[in-house]
């Protein structure tokens, strides 16, 4: 079977993929769309205007709201044939107005920087001050029990593992203590939770990122510490394990919000009730700019869908960008996205998700049929001469990952760039627009725009 | 003759390769190569050390020669067998104290910014004022001869091609404007020659870089123009075609001076009069603080050799970290390294140069014996779960060039990392250590290490 695929395949691929000289082969249209990027992009200034007009665009937020009115004014510019809102009631925290904290030992009375995890609760106005008991893992709070942890700040400070070579398995071994440490310390009845930034670099900046509460629980305030001061905090309790730590933050969740997802599509000339689409979240943190989380997935998507207008390139199937809302703490965009796919019963055969960062392309991770997904690999020779040879089996991305119930046999495609420096800025104020190179940005606008146009004229 | 080595080299490799549970197979090896870089890595220290303590190291400057200082007692603190000087004779060019610009029209009188080409001549203290001709290339000036480009600056705009993936490509096919410019202009009576930086960027950032005279043709001054500053002048002249540029420089080329490649080595256990090289070059242009040019490539090799040092990894060949001098305008410290090594009858086997900045690496460019460079690109399996697919055939590098003529059936390799970025900071004042990531530096220095040890193991 996979072969009988594979020999229709390329009966139907070779006139395309083989003739270097004609225009209209996939290797001369892929080359067409990365110097419409390199050269007459607009992924870069559309980023600078993101960034700049609606920073700090977390769900419910006003600049949430200018970040909508920014997707669909920029969309509609452009001629996209359709741009419309997909409404979808968001939940809204707020950071508030302070945020503070301090080691304080017999000593020593040293400032140090947090930042609230969002979703987190307020320590009052008075703030929480207690003893500090340090763990590298939710297991260790376990095994340590009430006994130990009662009355306590719990600081978890296992730090990401270096030696990842690709950032995101680092990030994804140690996020437990961000996601899951609030509620879990709070079973044994800690006060408060201080988490190591999760960063690979050494500094001071406090990188922020959803929590989860449970119910059941008591809820207790959480906040992100940079990891320079992690270490420094580390380094005091080992000559002082019963020294206090004070922290003060004034976040709060309020009502949830109407927001929308921003969708703007390109009609397929032959198979119209088909979709391919490229997405990437809307909103971001507060605490920065929402340059590589994930403005740049937004006009990644925006890109490689001007890039077929520009260059007068009608897709056979329908293609779309996708500005989800909400991904960084309730995915309620995305739910929404799925859901009305699934009412308006909109075949959705691929979905390509950017959602880490604006750096160069290495390639995509593929989730779906493995036969089909074979075949998919046949596409890597024309993605090489790019700089893209990832195509590994992975996870498409949080965005798109609802449609895998709702449509039978779609592709999850996650775009892979270069993660060395991703969590350098990621949920911290460093994730600026300056922070963005603009070849890197329209490269990977690019080889979303081509891996695009492949899933549109072959399917999948 | 290449089945047969093939099948050689796999007899040998085999039991090497395969066996990831033994610690002492390659991969593990290499494993551990990148652990160490990773977790232990003095690599962004040492960068930070010579880039601090001798910016803008210039040949024959008084910071080239700290740097000659800091390269031999580095080797020597981290305690490498033996840690050498290689006497040479290197030009000494001084920027001087005065470097300005103005475009003078009829309605607009600008200050540009730009900084004189590595070995120009000054202005003399007046400076020189002079109708613009634009042009964009060599051979427009040779077409448009004497009658119109006689008593004039000539003003070399092509930009860097921003269509090629690797940036280099778009910077050799644009660099003769800089090289040679100038004693082209001069031909047809020029009176001195502004060119467009290159750099990918639109930015205020002048780039310098050498320049060739032609001993038989009168030398007259020249120098970079920031792009966005080229831009503007471009768009003047078309205005105002005869507007007027003026500008003003004091460098000079002083009597050459003493100066040292510095070399350090680990003696080989098995052959150790057969040599595996890896270097950068010390020296770096005096406007900024040659961070990814060419820090990066000296603490890379630094880096490599310690690194088996650390892991206690005894080469069968000695290998050798070789911090060439004047590399940017001269090669004189390749040109003397080579030379030893011939008359020393010192067997190299493989050279590996790091000249491309400390970014994310891609991969190694081969030039060497096509035959034997099909069995180095077995090695590339190894490579790859580090991000390393590029193992193209290329040029190896400027300093290890000249080994070429000396040492029959050498294989010369030229580190490549991601090139997205290098022509931001290549040659100007923002090639600073605050603009090398640490982790992609480290991968870089890893990689190389793990490179030279494939060559020490197996030979070439």
């Amino acid at each position: 079977m996979k072969k009988q695929l594979l020999a229709i395949y390329w009966l139907l691929a070779i006139p395309f993929c083989l003739s270097a000289q004609n225009p209209n082969s996939d290797s001369a249209v892929i080359r067409r769309m990365f110097d419409e990027a390199l050269l007459r992009g607009k992924a870069y200034p559309m980023l600078g205007e993101l960034c700049k007009t609606a920073p700090g665009r977390v769900s419910g937020s006003a600049n949430a709201q200018k970040a909508v009115e920014w997707g669909y004014k920029t969309m509609n510019d452009l001629g996209f044939d359709t741009v419309f809102l997909q409404p979808c009631m968001v939940p809204h925290w707020v950071r508030g107005d302070a945020e503070e904290a301090k080691i304080i030992g017999k000593r020593v009375k040293e400032k140090v920087n947090i930042c609230a995890l969002g979703g987190s609760i307020g320590t009052g106005k008075k703030g929480i001050k207690a003893q500090v008991v340090e763990v590298k893992s939710i297991e260790e709070v376990e095994k340590l029990g009430r006994e130990k942890v009662e009355g306590k700040i719990v600081f978890y400070s296992r730090p990401m593992d270096a030696r990842k070579i690709y950032t995101f398995a680092a990030y994804g071994s140690c996020v437990d203590q961000r996601v899951w440490g609030a509620k879990e310390a709070a079973k044994h009845g800690a006060v408060g939770v201080i988490v190591r930034s999760m960063n690979l670099s050494q500094d001071k900046h406090p990188h922020t990122g959803t929590l989860v509460y449970d119910d059941s629980v008591q809820k207790i305030p959480a906040a992100a510490i940079s990891t320079e001061h992690a270490d420094k905090l580390s380094l005091l309790l080992q000559s002082e394990p019963e020294l206090q730590f004070y922290f003060r933050q004034t976040c709060e969740t309020l009502p949830d919000v109407l927001s929308y997802n921003v969708v703007g599509e390109i009609r397929g000339t032959e198979f119209p009730q088909e979709y391919v689409i490229a997405g990437g979240h809307l909103d971001a943190w507060d605490n920065g700019e929402g340059a590589h989380d994930d403005g740049a997935g937004c006009v990644h998507s925006i890109e490689a869908v001007r890039i077929f207008k520009a260059l007068g390139i009608r897709p056979k199937r329908t293609i779309r960008a996708v500005l989800f809302m909400n991904e960084e703490n309730g995915l309620k965009g995305a739910l929404q996205y799925a859901r009305q796919a699934d009412s308006l019963q909109e075949k959705h055969i691929a979905a390509i998700e950017s959602d880490r960062g604006g750096f160069t392309p290495r390639g995509f991770h593929l989730e779906g049929d493995s036969g089909k997904i074979e075949l998919v690999r046949q596409w890597v020779k024309l993605f090489e001469p790019y700089g893209l040879h990832d195509f590994a089996n992975g996870g498409g991305g949080a965005d798109i990952s609802p449609l895998k119930k709702s449509q039978k046999g779609i592709l999850l495609a996650g775009f892979v760039p270069d993660s060395q420096r991703y969590f350098d800025f990621h949920h911290a104020n460093t994730d600026r627009f300056e922070n963005v190179n603009k070849r890197e940005l329209e490269l990977g606008a690019a080889s979303i725009a081509a891996f695009m146009y492949l899933l549109t004229q072959y399917g999948y």
